[in-house]
């Protein structure tokens, strides 16, 4: 403990201290260290899968079932599951092995691509957020020891890029806001309204759905382009 | 017959007279009675169909087969047939039920989405445009009368605008031109390969496949752009 005046200075010299670390991380996360300024942007497919609240868990796989970690996904403490369900759709067709993503979430949530909501005999599904749920379709889940019937929650999820601050910071954009990804490659498609969310834990990485992937010839392209 | 003079005089008559025809025709067409401008533009999903020659018909649907009309499509002179047929991919997966689309064709081909393609195991599927078939992909055809080997023909048409030279000269487009399609919507999606197929006999209209059309919620679109 010294002085106020040594506290102010320290707290100068921290400050300056912190700020340079800050900026170094920052920098080397974006992999500017020799002068490019792109954050290193990956694209992924989303195929068909659930997310489960703890309540449903229970019914479908027994009173205090845990999720089993398969393989972890590029955002960190996500994963897929080893637990897999059966959807029914509304006219009675179904899918198998529909997969649960982890952790466990408030809501259940089914995610489709267009293109298995058609296999399931959905006339429509609405294009939505995760977690924006109210009034989208119900269908009945099928687990090992239960079933359960969804009252809503089956949406096809909106395309969206996940960022941590100083990535939104470099492309100068904020919460909700919309940005443009553009797929080069035979189909060249531009996606115009990809959502940003921004959280400290995300990494730089654009989800889509299959139909969406399908249409860009993702598992060929070679060239990303994220703009605002 | 009459004079030099009067032929010259004759035609200058004829040409106005055929010009103005041709000027009135064309604005009608084009919807321009009004003063709008821009030539109605439909776009729709192609499914999943094969082109066919004259001797794979002959082999699977037995010598001298013809196609029969089982509903006219939107190009004129052009239908979907009552014809299908089965085709077999390279892990020996299936799909039934594959429609011939007539009339019948110089070489026999395939047009699938993505999603076909890696339902019937293929890695990938060239994006062309059709008829550019050469080191396409092949695959085995199967008929009620008989068996094709296909050595290629297994394309994923490349997103294509068709349009006669009135609605060309609109958009200032030449064959083989690019253009860009934006489908408005809750997905907002731009195809910025749209190829341009000029031909006196066609009628303004983008053709994608599926995955395109799921990934873009066609069903629903309301809004279309097409850009130079």
């Amino acid at each position: 403990m010294g002085s106020s005046a040594e506290n102010n200075s320290l707290r100068s010299i921290d400050r300056t201290v912190v700020e340079q670390i800050v900026r170094q991380v920052t920098l080397e996360y974006l992999g500017q260290k020799n002068g490019s300024v792109a954050p290193k942007l990956t694209v992924q497919a989303s195929s068909r899968h659930m997310h489960i609240c703890r309540e449903d868990m229970d019914i479908l796989f027994g009173p205090g079932a845990e999720l089993t970690l398969d393989r972890p996904l590029f955002q960190e403490g996500n994963f897929a599951s080893k637990e897999t369900v059966t959807i029914v759709g509304p006219r009675s067709r179904i899918i198998s092995n529909l997969r649960i993503l982890g952790p466990m979430r408030k809501q259940s949530q089914v995610e489709l691509a267009f293109t298995d909501a058609i296999m399931l005999g959905f006339n429509d599904i609405p294009v939505r957020l995760s977690g924006d749920i109210a009034g989208t379709p119900g269908a009945v889940i099928v687990g090992p020891k239960g079933v359960v019937e969804m009252r809503q929650g089956v949406i096809r999820a909106a395309i969206h890029v996940h960022m941590n601050p100083a990535e939104a910071a470099h492309f100068g954009v904020a919460q909700n806001d919309r940005m443009k990804l553009r797929v080069g490659g035979a189909a060249c498609l531009t996606f115009n309204h990809v959502h940003v969310r921004i959280d400290p834990t995300s990494r730089l990485n654009v989800h889509m759905d299959t139909d969406e992937a399908n249409a860009c010839g993702l598992h060929l392209a070679k060239e990303f382009e994220l703009l605002k």
